[in-house]
C-alpha cells in the first residue's frame, strides 16, 4: 500500500486531523538505536524520538518485558516486589523529599494526579502556568494549554504568565537579573489575582526546561526564584519532568539544571522506552494525603510489567552512564552548531541543555522575526536526507533537536554535515 | 520478605491508602490462563480479573507484543499499518456507524475523550450518569463517580439519575414495564434540568450492564428507551464499556446484551490483555469534529505495541470463539448459583450477563438487608480456600465473578464445590 493509500485509510479509520509529520509521511517499519527504517528499507537518523531513551527495541528492555509478561502483568492490588523494587530505584534518583510516588500510564495522567495533590493538600484551585504550556490532553490538563497571555483562561482556576525567556524577553536590553525579576513580579501579581478571586494559591506547574514554549534560555535564577515564591504563598510547585526528565537534559531532571527543589515532579515518556508508564514523586506526606482522599486506582498502572521496562530503562541509563553522554554530546551539538551559526543568517538562537537542542529559526538575527515556514522546510529536507526532527515551540518555528540517549559522537558528527549541506542547498536555492 | 514487611514497604514508597485486596493481602508472582500463584507456590484460581480476558500471560499475546516491541514502537505521527489493521478489526465487531476510532492508554482516558466528543459536537455540557457509577480517576470523569442520587453533584454539568434495578427498585410492587417508565422518567428530568440551567444537554454515559452499580438486573427496555430520548433531546448516548465490552456478557458489547446502538463507545480494560490500551469508536464525523477541535495526540497510544496486543487478543478471542463460551460458562454458573440459593438465605439475588456473575448478600431474602461484611467475609474464606473474587456494588455487597475469559467447565465446577463448602462451614460457624 503506498502513502498516498495509506493517508486515506488512516483518515477513514482513525477520523481526519490525527498529526503526521512532514509534508510527505514517512510509513516507519522499523527501529533499532537511533535508527528508523520505512517500508522501502530507507533508514532515518531519528533525533527526534525521546520516548525511546535508551534506543528503539533496545534489547534489554525488550527481553524484561518479555520475561515479565510472560511471568505475570496484573493491577495493583495485589502486592508485587517489582513495583516497589521499581518505585524505590527511581525515587533514589531524586532528593531525599522525594520520597513517595504514586504511577500512572501517561504524562497526562501524571499530571491529573499532580494537580489534585496540590490542590487537595492547599484547599485551593489556583494553578499558575506559562502561555505557551502543554502539559497533556485531559479536560483539565488541557486547561494549562497555551492559555492566552491576557489570563483570559477559559476556567478561572489557570493564570499563565508570559513564559520566561531571554530571546525574545519582555523587555529588552535588560541585564538578566532584572528580567528575572520582572518575570517574578508575573509570577507574583498571578498569585495575588487568585488570592484576590477567592479562588486561592494551589501551586504552579511548569516544565523547568520550558520544552514546549520552544526551550528558551531562562533568565538565571528564575526557577529557584519562582519556587520560593510559590511556597511563601503557601503553594506547591510542580515540574513536569515528562520531557525534561530521566538525563535527557544532561542530569537526571531538568530541576537540577536550573538548580531548584520542586514539591512534586511529574515523570512520563520515557520512563518505560515505549511502554506505557509515568510517575508523581513527592513527600510522603503528599501522597499519603492524595490517596486518602482520591482512592486513586489506575488499572494499568503499578503493574509488574511497568515495573519491568523501568527497571530495564534504568539499568541502561545507569550502566552506560548516558546522563554524561547526553550532556557531552548535547554540547558538542550547540558547540560545532553555533560555529555553523553566523554562516546562516537563520540561525536566530542555538540553545538547550543536554541531548535537547532547540534553533530558533528566523528571516534574520536583527530583525528576529519568526520563520516558521523555513524551519518546516529544513525539517523536510533533512528528512529526504535521511534526518529526523521537528520544528517546535509556540511560534513553530524551532528546529527541535532531541534524539534517543544512545545518540554518539559519530552520529552528531553525521548530522552536522547533513545539516550544513542542507543550509548550502537552502543558500543555492534562494 | 513477609506480606507485613512487603506492606510497610509499600505503605513507604506508594504511601498508605493505595488498596490491596483481602484482609490477609497476596503477594502474587506468576500468573497462567485463570491461576495466579502466589510467592509460596499456592496456586488460586482467578475469578476476579478481567482484564486478562485471554488468560494470563496468554502465550500468544505475549509473543506478539514480543515481536512488536524488538522491531517497531513508536509515536503515531508516522504513518503505520498495524495501528490502521486493528482499527479496522476491532472496528468490524460494532455496528456500521461506529466507524472511527481514538485511541488512548487508559479507561480514563478513552472516558474523557468520549466526553470531549460529546460536548464538541453539542456544543453542550450536561452529562447525566447514574448515582452509583465510577468511570476513572482524571478530575473531569471523576466528576460522574458516585454521584449523590439527591443531584448536589459538585458540578453543575453532571447530573445523576438513581441507577435503573428491579431488586431495591424506586417503588415496590409495580410492572418492570412501570418501572422502565419511572426510570426514564428521571432521564427526562434530568434533561429538563440540563436545559433550564442553561447549561444545556450533552448526552448520558452509562456502563450499558451497570457493572461498578453492582450488575442489576435492569428494567428490559431501559437503555433503548434512555437512548431514544438522549437523541431526541439532542444528546448523544455514550456507552462505557471499559467493563461490560468484548465478550465478557455473552455478547461482544454490553449494549448488544440491552438491545439498543450507542452513539459513542468507549473501551478499555481488556483490550490488550493487560498492556495499556483504550479505544473511543463513533462516527467518523463524530471522530473528526473531535480531532478538529482538540489537536489530540497521545504519546503512548495508537502505536505498533498497542495494536500487536490488541490485534492477538481478537486472534484469541475469534479463534476460540470466546464469546460463545462466556455466554454458556456464565449460564452454568448462574442456573448452579441459583440451585444453591434456596439453601442459603444470604444470597439475596444471582444475576449478571456472561461470565460476570453478580451475588447480592443479604441478611436475609425478605428483609433484603444488605450484608457488605458478609460478602467480605466470604471473598477471603474462598480467598484462603484458593478461589479469588472480590465484593463489589454501590453497597459493597455484591460477590463479583468475573474470570478470564478463558474459564471452563472444570473451572466453574470447581468454583461451585467450593463455594458451597464454604457456606456450609460458615452455617456451621454461626
Amino acid at each position: 500500500m503506498n502513502i498516498a493509500e495509506l493517508i486515506d485509510r488512516r483518515n477513514e479509520l482513525l477520523g481526519t486531523g490525527a498529526a503526521l509529520f512532514y509534508t510527505e509521511p514517512l510509513n516507519i517499519v522499523r527501529g533499532e538505536g537511533v535508527w528508523l527504517f520505512d517500508a522501502d528499507g530507507k533508514q532515518y537518523m531519528d533525533l527526534y524520538n525521546n520516548v525511546p531513551c535508551v534506543g528503539h527495541a533496545n534489547p534489554h528492555v525488550v527481553e524484561a518485558m518479555h520475561q515479565q509478561a510472560r511471568t505475570l502483568n496484573v493491577h495493583s492490588r495485589y502486592l508485587h516486589e517489582g513495583i516497589l523494587d521499581y518505585a524505590e530505584r527511581l525515587l533514589s534518583h531524586h532528593g531525599d523529599h522525594l520520597n513517595s510516588v504514586v504511577f500512572a500510564c501517561s504524562g497526562t495522567e501524571a499530571n491529573e494526579v499532580a494537580l489534585m495533590m496540590a490542590r487537595y493538600a492547599t484547599g485551593a484551585r489556583g494553578i499558575i502556568c506559562t502561555d505557551a504550556a502543554y502539559h497533556g490532553n485531559s479536560t483539565e490538563v488541557r486547561k494549562l494549554s497555551r492559555v492566552a497571555a491576557s489570563n483570559t483562561a477559559a476556567d478561572r482556576d489557570v493564570r499563565a504568565i508570559p513564559f520566561p525567556q531571554c530571546y525574545r524577553s519582555i523587555r529588552e536590553g535588560v541585564s538578566q537579573e532584572k528580567l528575572k525579576d520582572l518575570y517574578l513580579e508575573e509570577v507574583r501579581a498571578a498569585i495575588d489575582a487568585f488570592v484576590d478571586s477567592g479562588v486561592g494559591f494551589a501551586g504552579m506547574l511548569v516544565c523547568p526546561i520550558l520544552a514546549n514554549e520552544g526551550l528558551p534560555d531562562i533568565p538565571a535564577g528564575f526557577m529557584a526564584g519562582a519556587a520560593e515564591l510559590v511556597r511563601k504563598n503557601g503553594g506547591l510547585f510542580i515540574c513536569d519532568e515528562v520531557q525534561a526528565g530521566l538525563c535527557r537534559s544532561g542530569r537526571w531532571w531538568g530541576y537540577e539544571v536550573m538548580n531548584f527543589v520542586p514539591d512534586i515532579v511529574s515523570m512520563g515518556k520515557p520512563l518505560g522506552n515505549g511502554m506505557p508508564l509515568s510517575a508523581v514523586a513527592a513527600t510522603t506526606d503528599l501522597v499519603n494525603s492524595f490517596r486518602r482522599k482520591t482512592r486513586y486506582f489506575n488499572t494499568f498502572a503499578s503493574s509488574p510489567l511497568q515495573a519491568a521496562a523501568g527497571m530495564a530503562v534504568l539499568d541502561v541509563l545507569e550502566r552506560d552512564n548516558l546522563v554524561a553522554s547526553a550532556a557531552e554530546i548535547g554540547d558538542t551539538l550547540r558547540t560545532e552548531l553555533r560555529k555553523i551559526q553566523p554562516s546562516c543568517k537563520h540561525m536566530g538562537d542555538v540553545r538547550g541543555h543536554g541531548l535537547f537542542v532547540g534553533i530558533e529559526w528566523v528571516q534574520d538575527r536583527d530583525s528576529k522575526n519568526p520563520d516558521r515556514e523555513g524551519a518546516i522546510r529544513i525539517a523536510n529536507k533533512l528528512k529526504d536526507k535521511g534526518f529526523l526532527l521537528s520544528n517546535a515551540g509556540v511560534l513553530g518555528n524551532v528546529l527541535k533537536i532531541r534524539p534517543p540517549l544512545v545518540f554518539e559522537q559519530q552520529h552528531a558528527e553525521s548530522f552536522l554535515s547533513a545539516f550544513t549541506e542542507t543550509l548550502l542547498e537552502q543558500a543555492n536555492e534562494s
